[in-house]
């Protein structure tokens, strides 16, 4: 056993081993394929991202290539490609060709691909890494190409990636090697590099990436060079912003654009892991805390200011303002995942499950058609999901997670399968050992908690089964074969060890009360508030459900919660039903503040519905975070 | 009478008839005649922002102007010039002379006068109104030679600034005069135009004035023809930024940056009075209706977000990372001051106390050269006063107001005086009718609310006087030499009418407790908290006045709130002392959210100070608003 194994226990087993067909998931991957990546396709070529790989551009004419619209484009590819690996479709594959053919042949004869450095700015390649998204592109391109390998068989898109990837290797890398030390302002390319690694086994591209996550952050900044080269005041910008102001090592704190912090802790993970470097892997943990303790929303979302996508200061989490941006939900899932397989610790997967099921999936529609870029968590009626956006990074990311959702669900390690998920579905899981485990599980989860799961070796086979009891859980029970057992629990998992026979079941229930939530005290917005979660969904008020507007509503501390199943609000729910106090604002009128007085209210219902789900609806506000009663003075 | 002064009744006291020698704000006026005004220039030296007007800059060759370096140098000599008038220096007059002069001698032979488009960017000369302040830096320049003038009785910067002043108006006006009808993005030329007038009788400048109020707005965009103009997509920043999306009569909402806001409604409400305008005058109380009853914070602070520095929606007052530039506290001020002299309504009066104590004072630190550009209404510890800034429109805006501060102080209109503040001080006031009264105000507010005030006529004097109960005080007694009355209180002005005899003597004694206040439910942010007032005065609390970081501490409803002299800190200040749970939060770590329970505390003594004068002291964390105990569970 390497130090590599050893660092990183867990190995995720691929979506295409695991099929959904619960009534919560399945649906959406459904419209994901049915609907959503043809209405992608289709707003790609209207907006010309597509066709811009002809290079055909030229100066007032047309749509003028932006200097992203190559990774939304090579984002689609992938999730497309990620889709025909399970479901074929001839033709979303037959898209799919177009737009790869047309990629490859935008290749230049060196190797380079860029749409916007070729047609409009075509003297300045890798003069401005900082910002203009150059080898954030290549990234999403490379990681399009394996996907496309993997879907097709084919290495046409892999070899051609590998040829820009060649390019870039010998442009960028250690001084000493006469290179230069660039890296992206935006990163990405350097978990891509690692995906094509293990897609061609060509070590030059794990150690570029390697190079490139330990130069950052390094002095003199490369971005630095580069603005005094381009004749421009080198500081205008703070390197934190980038996540360059400081060696990775030693960044303690999630800062910058949070998307781009996202994609580099992946990237740390993923050469943490390969690597078998404990040093970089404690950088990421330390980076989790700050995240994880401090700068996230309940919802799972992160960057809590428009201005820069960005994170700002510890606890400083505002809910009308949140920017949340889809893509960064998006990357938490990615990243916690990545995290959860060293040491299969259930506190990676309370956040990645804390992300699937609220911050990442409220950025999609209940049609799949419509996508919020920010996922605040108040409204006042305002925010809408839009069919596209002139930055239109968020719908395919959401594209490509939803299609490869399955991989989420599962871990194995020597002897160990992890269960992270609870979703009702069939997996075929092969072992280390070469052994082959089907597993089915059938559960209602989210709506409630229990799950049965059945174990079926080929023969008798000893294993230990680490069942996930969620953060959020108080209470459970688990039973093998209708016995109820012990399990000892270890970082939030119950260990099953037992030698499974065809067919053994294990029943899993978890309690899945309402439960009433409230913020650390710092989170100064959340003073005197109240959150509802059940299970893993957050759930927010919404206008259309209540008779005045929620931003009228106080929570009395003695509500009695009930749930209730609404088969037929978006193809199926469970909303929360309770109690509030309408206040009445009619003595407020024309005041702004006053000296403490009680106010006039009346107990009305309240019902409260998933924040994935809202804006799907009858447009209107919208909050998570409820007043509690007790922090007025009533009459 | 004509309709003019039907709709603005009232006139104020110039600065120059109002002594203060109060305890409070004649030494801020001492330390800003003293230190500030010196210190200022010393920083306009520096920067290179004086010497710019020797239009000897070349490319590569020291600071480059910036394009608003006129209007900072202009504030300066104009607050420099309304301090000679009082307070002869011969060492601050030796100054602005110097500075009159460099600025007369940049004006080129059409009469236009612009350090930039001189010297910089030659060529492009009233290309861009919409950014790059040219009208606006014309408009400071025309309020300082109105100063100079005032100041000195010379004409050499008033007739230099009247020729530039003839060279915009030839450019600019109704497209069938031949002329462009433009106006600028940053307002203040409108206000300035009509000080001009003032200043020369020209009526071609009030015109001018009340051409760009109108045209403001107007479809097609100047804005939108200009950047079409420059080969650019004009829809790139909306109109609203600007205050341009409407005609200003339609406008209903107080939008966009709010410096530009506050500039613009001072000139409509100068517009409405000067031209007995009152459907103009009806759209300046639409916006104040806007601005004082949902997007104000508790300081007389506007403009919620940084970015943009604007105003965001109604009741969108995050405390943190609130903006409230100083700026716009101070023009707050002028534009509540300019809507109180129509018809004298105490409404007007009570927000621009509010702004004056509260947002405007906080911008300068207690030695008077260090300026907050952020007014935030909490802190976590990083935000601290600078001696200069990069764009330092603040600095010489509190200078300005504060030299002339006895002009809010007392207004008149035919057989009235309005008291409008209490202030000790003496002063001359000439009655419209030729009378003169001599008023002395003998008071230690705003540590306490008792006024005396000695009216003395040169003979029996007719008049009503008209004493202001602040909208903060419930409680008052009126008593004239000794003798209890009960005065009639008109739009929150308490009316003496009487024959006044040389010596009359009014006690005012205002009850001035603690109160405790809470803001609008729909102030998300400040659900469930309180804020401290006394008097005029907001409080705070900062982290070395506590046993505990401000952070931790709720505030039970039963605490007794004292008051508590403290002569020793800066130069001397009433605190607010009472007492509050620190909470625990040793369970909270490595916790963000959890479900609601009770939490372990302490009772600790409190202590608050006025808000203005934070960040004096030990550098810490600060806030206005505090969580009610209530809204907590206690263990």
């Amino acid at each position: 056993m390497t130090e590599t194994t050893l660092l990183r226990r867990f190995t995720p087993v691929p979506y295409t081993a695991v099929h959904l067909d619960d009534a919560f998931w399945a649906p959406r991957q459904q419209v994901n394929r049915k609907r959503t990546l043809f209405a992608q396709y289709r707003q790609l070529k209207e907006t010309g991202s597509i066709d811009a790989f002809r290079l055909e551009w030229k100066p007032d004419q047309g749509p003028k290539p932006h200097f992203f619209w190559d990774s939304d484009v090579a984002k689609w590819v992938e999730a497309a490609c990620d889709s025909l690996r399970t479901h074929p479709d001839a033709a979303l594959a037959a898209l799919v060709e177009e737009v790869v053919q047309l990629i490859i042949s935008a290749q230049q004869p060196d190797g380079y691909l860029n749409v916007y450095f070729t047609v409009v700015e075509p003297g300045k390649r890798w003069t401005n890494l900082r910002d203009y998204h150059e080898l954030y592109c290549a990234g999403h391109l490379m990681e399009a190409a394996v996907a496309h390998y993997q879907a097709t068989g084919r290495r046409d898109f892999l070899n051609a990636m590998c040829r820009y990837a060649d390019h870039i290797d010998a442009m960028f890398g250690p001084a000493e090697d006469g290179k230069r030390p660039g890296y992206c302002g935006h990163e990405e390319i350097e978990l891509a590099l690692v995906k094509l690694y293990h897609a061609t086994g060509e070590a030059r591209y794990l150690r570029l990436s390697q190079f490139m996550v330990e130069e950052r952050g390094r002095q003199p900044y490369y971005f630095h060079q580069e603005a005094i080269a381009r004749n421009e005041n080198p500081e205008l910008i703070g390197m934190d912003y980038f996540q360059s102001h400081l060696p990775v090592r030693e960044q303690t704190e999630a800062v910058g654009h949070a998307v781009r912090a996202m994609y580099l802790y992946c990237a740390m993970a993923d050469l943490a892991g390969e690597l078998g470097d404990a040093s970089l892997l404690a950088a990421c943990e330390r980076l989790w805390e700050s995240v994880a303790t401090r700068r996230m929303y309940l919802t799972g979302g992160i960057g809590s200011m428009r201005y820069g996508e960005r994170f700002t200061h510890d606890y400083d989490l505002p809910n009308l303002t949140a920017y949340a941006e889809t893509c960064a939900a998006v990357g938490m899932a990615f990243w916690n995942h990545r995290m959860l397989q060293f040491d299969g610790d259930g506190r990676y997967a309370d956040i990645l499950e804390r992300a699937l099921y609220n911050g990442v999936i409220s950025g999609i529609s209940h049609d799949g058609e419509q996508y919020f870029y920010e996922n605040p968590l108040a409204s006042t009626g305002g925010h809408h999901r839009q069919p596209w956006f002139g930055c239109a990074c968020c719908p395919s990311n959401l594209s490509r997670l939803l299609v490869t959702l399955g991989q989420y669900v599962y871990s194995v390690a020597e002897g160990e399968l992890a269960v992270h998920l609870y979703v009702q579905g069939k997996a075929e899981i092969a072992m280390p050992n070469g052994a082959t485990l089907q597993v089915r599980q059938q559960t209602r989860y989210p709506w409630d908690g229990e799950v049965r799961l059945t174990v079926t070796p080929a023969s008798p086979t000893p294993c230990t089964v680490r069942l996930r009891i969620p953060g959020w859980c108080r209470r459970y029970a688990i039973a093998v074969n209708g016995e109820t057992i012990n399990a000892p629990v270890e970082k939030g998992y119950a260990c099953l060890h037992r030698v499974w026979q065809p067919g053994d079941t294990v029943t899993l229930a978890l309690d899945m009360p309402v439960e009433v939530l409230e913020s650390h005290p710092a989170v100064l917005m959340n003073g005197g508030r109240i959150a509802l979660q059940r299970g893993p969904l957050v759930y927010c008020v919404e206008d259309v459900d209540q008779p005045v507007s929620v931003f009228r509503l106080a929570i009395p501390d003695d509500v009695q919660w009930a749930t209730a199943e609404l088969p037929e609000v978006l193809d199926g729910i469970v909303a929360i039903d309770g109690q509030a106090l309408a206040l009445d604002l009619a003595e407020w009128t024309d005041t702004l503040y006053r000296p403490v007085a009680p106010i006039i209210h009346e107990r009305i219902p309240l019902r409260a519905i998933p924040y994935y789900a809202w804006d799907n609806r009858e447009p209107g506000a919208m909050t998570v975070w409820l007043p509690r009663a007790a922090s007025y003075t009533w009459r």
